[in-house]
């Protein structure tokens, strides 16, 4: 929902029709290698797509990139950072990382009573080969943007290979820049898009030796799979965790069962950073509205969901609606976990009869009952435990450094908001202390939260540190003597 | 050898009388969960040591550097680059690196007609773990520092394990670097020297689950092990490789020759830089005097060798001693792979009976016999291979691509040294071009040379790039309402 303050009054209903313009057509690219079409993609809203990709064979793609990659290293740094400018914005950190490497200077070693030693040294930035980037299929651009430009404006060749439900949105991004690149007089095979009808062609292009780099997001299952086996090249994997929050006591009771009813509804959880198990002690809290049970805090929590989805145009944008059959199967077994504390509804949507629209479903269960809470379950199936009094802080720990890219905290005391952000330096998870307002645990400021630490096993990497992109160029240098 | 002018006139005798003061005695570095003493060193010199080491247990090492993580961590990267610049200078990097990541930062999102959303966030450096450093036997120092610096600064504990036959210098470094933090408040365990006597113990510390870096320099068997089983952590490894040195032709042939013959006598060649191959066109070159065939060439190299030999004096001091029986082996079972241009000479040392000098071995083989020369060989047997014309470049390409640190390169033909750079670039190697004067294809210079490049199986990073510092730590960051 563009605001038609900053991009024009028609801009929902022009986007609107530049999509629709796209369906049941062939969304040709110009890449070589085609050996047919595919439409995979399956609305969450039921509408009908039918976009046909190129199916293109891998090699071909990896044989354009390499022919596409000394014309884009000649560019150098400047030239590449400018590229990508006018294919998006994020390219800040590669381009600082790429300047501090001189391009050339004068070396001179003293020698005594003799002349100096005098060499040039020359300093080429080199791409470190083909990148791989795999879309996921909640955030096709989010999720795709950081890996294709980290490696694209390092000086590296980049297939796109989209999820298969989510392929349009990468396809554009891939024309565009395909458009911009060719205008640069630069090969637009520097860009190409994967789209494959087969798990096998994914999983030969991430192991293919001339792959030095993947940049992945998404489940566990197949990411831990890449870290195990594309051993040629470095993985920079996003995944999932049991995001958590421990309330350990609040002077806010109301703003943040509304902060947390929000966090849950949102995209339905379908965000690598959705809250999945809120820690409450099993004796109860400290509130500004007196002592509160456990019982009371799970009851209180899924009223204040039900008041936020009351209206159901508010319902709608919020939950927008489930990507994957696989998620409504989660949501389906979620009662078999715990005690439902809120059962999750279909909720209609006015506009699209097809959309997969569901209501938060909310558990209950004992911090001992590790199985409920401990597996990470993507989507809107979070569960409440009881923890043992003070112990909160202890299982959350232990909860990150299993797997979790959040962890929020409720607490009136100081000694407790310590204890807590030691926790987290060793475990190695971002913070979100007392959120009350307008801010949520499960959102990320693009340019200044360090979105995925890095450090547990949820991300071995952060989209936005020195790490992402240093590792993805080298320096390769000539010295020969000057008078 | 110190210069009496910068070091002052008793600098090397105040050295040697303090490495004497080390013989026999216990090393005692006040470390924790000691076994026992080992003192393994054999000079290759041929003098008496008999240090003895303690042998401690690696888990009770780990333990000690967690217990010691929080306390260095606590005084930030200006503490530690400060603590580091008194034990060594070389942290500049991990300093810069550090820099960009701010303290604190106050966030403000606009909210229309409302007063605006503000949030403090704070941004904690965190090392990523127990950091091993693994020495090599015959550049302790040098090729420790760089790991050891890098891990220390950006936030890890760090255990040292030297080569067991080359701990004395890393044992001093450790005792320097303990007493420093020590004398600064710290926990010496964040420096701790692991003298093992048993290889076992070595492997059982690279896969331990808390060590979170390796730094390997070394052969490329240990190298490639690591690399393949220390899973857990990130492996930065220079290992070695068929440096090799195309000669297409030159107007300085006589420099040209002594330039070589310097850098395959220094340190009889036991440096990862040093050139094993060197390709010379089957028909020969030009020269400033006149057309070479390819027998003269090898002729001629081998006479400069004898010639910058002639003085013992200078001889001893440049070579230096044979580090390991290993080298001596290969040295006598060289002849077995070429024909023998030059054959390796036993030197006496006039201070040190017992010292194994050698001089170098000059092999001459076919371009088509690539079993003499593809397989690197560390140590002073080079061989001179006769390839076919106008091939000397693809050729020395596809050595790098096997495995190379360094290539040079002469020619009077600017278009040869363009394609040869070219050919640098795909393979990722450093290129010296025509060096003919106090400058050598296996010297890097410290601040100025990027020594490993990171780029073919010789090293799978640089050890003075962004990369080598930016993956050692992580930012684990907080976040709260402020007014």
């Amino acid at each position: 929902m563009p605001s038609p303050k900053v991009y024009g009054e028609t801009a929902q209903d022009d986007g609107r029709r530049a999509v629709e313009a796209c369906f049941g057509q062939d969304f040709d690219l110009g890449q070589p290698g085609r050996s047919g079409w595919m439409a995979s993609e399956r609305s969450p809203y039921g509408v009908e797509l039918g976009v046909r990709y190129p199916v293109c064979d891998g090699q071909a793609l990896i044989d354009a990139a390499h022919a596409a990659m000394p014309g884009w290293q000649r560019i150098g740094a400047q030239g590449r950072a400018g590229v990508c400018l006018e294919i998006l914005e994020a390219v800040a950190y590669a381009y600082r990382e790429m300047k501090f490497i001189p391009h050339e200077t004068v070396w001179e070693k003293p020698q005594g009573k003799n002349p100096p030693l005098k060499m040039k040294k020359h300093f080429e930035i080199v791409g470190r080969g083909v990148a791989l980037v795999i879309g996921c299929g909640t955030f096709p651009t989010w999720n795709t943007y950081p890996g294709l430009f980290a490696a694209l404006a390092t000086g590296n060749p980049v297939i796109v290979k989209p999820h298969q439900n989510a392929i349009l949105p990468a396809a554009i991004t891939v024309r565009i820049a395909r458009e911009v690149l060719a205008e640069a007089g630069l090969d637009p095979n520097l860009v190409t898009l994967a789209a494959f009808d087969k798990h096998e062609a994914t999983q030969a292009l991430a192991t293919h030796p001339a792959v030095k780099s993947i940049d992945f997001t998404g489940g566990n299952a197949f990411g831990q799979w890449l870290i195990s086996n594309a051993k040629q090249a470095q993985v920079y994997a996003e995944l999932a965790g049991v995001n958590n929050v421990v309330i350990e006591s609040t002077d806010q009771y109301k703003a943040m069962l509304r902060n947390l009813a929000f966090t849950l509804c949102l995209y339905s959880g379908q965000m690598c950073t959705t809250t999945q198990a809120i820690l409450v002690p099993a004796d109860g809290i400290d509130t500004d509205q007196g002592r509160k049970s456990y019982d009371e805090v799970c009851a209180d929590l899924a009223t204040s969901i039900d008041k936020f989805l009351a209206d159901p145009a508010v319902a709608t944008a919020v939950l927008g609606a489930i990507q994957s059959p696989d998620t409504l199967a989660r949501i389906a077994e979620a009662p078999a976990h715990g005690r439902v504390v809120r059962a999750s509804t279909k909720i209609e949507h006015a506009e699209f009869p097809g959309a997969e629209v569901r209501s938060p479903l909310l558990l209950a269960c004992d911090a001992a009952d590790e199985k409920a809470y401990m597996e990470e379950r993507f989507g809107p199936s979070p569960s409440s435990s009881r923890s043992p009094t003070a112990r909160g802080g202890d299982l959350s720990e232990r909860i990150v450094r299993e797997s979790a890219l959040t962890v929020g905290l409720y607490t009136t005391k100081p000694e407790v908001v310590d204890a807590m952000t030691e926790a987290t330096w060793r475990a190695g998870v971002a913070l979100s202390i007392n959120l009350t307002g307008g801010v949520f645990v499960n959102q990320s400021a693009g340019f200044s939260d360090y979105h995925g630490v890095g450090m547990n096993p949820a991300a071995n990497a952060s989209l936005s540190d020195s790490a992402f992109v240093a590792n993805r160029f080298r320096v390769v240098q000539r010295r020969h003597h000057v008078e």
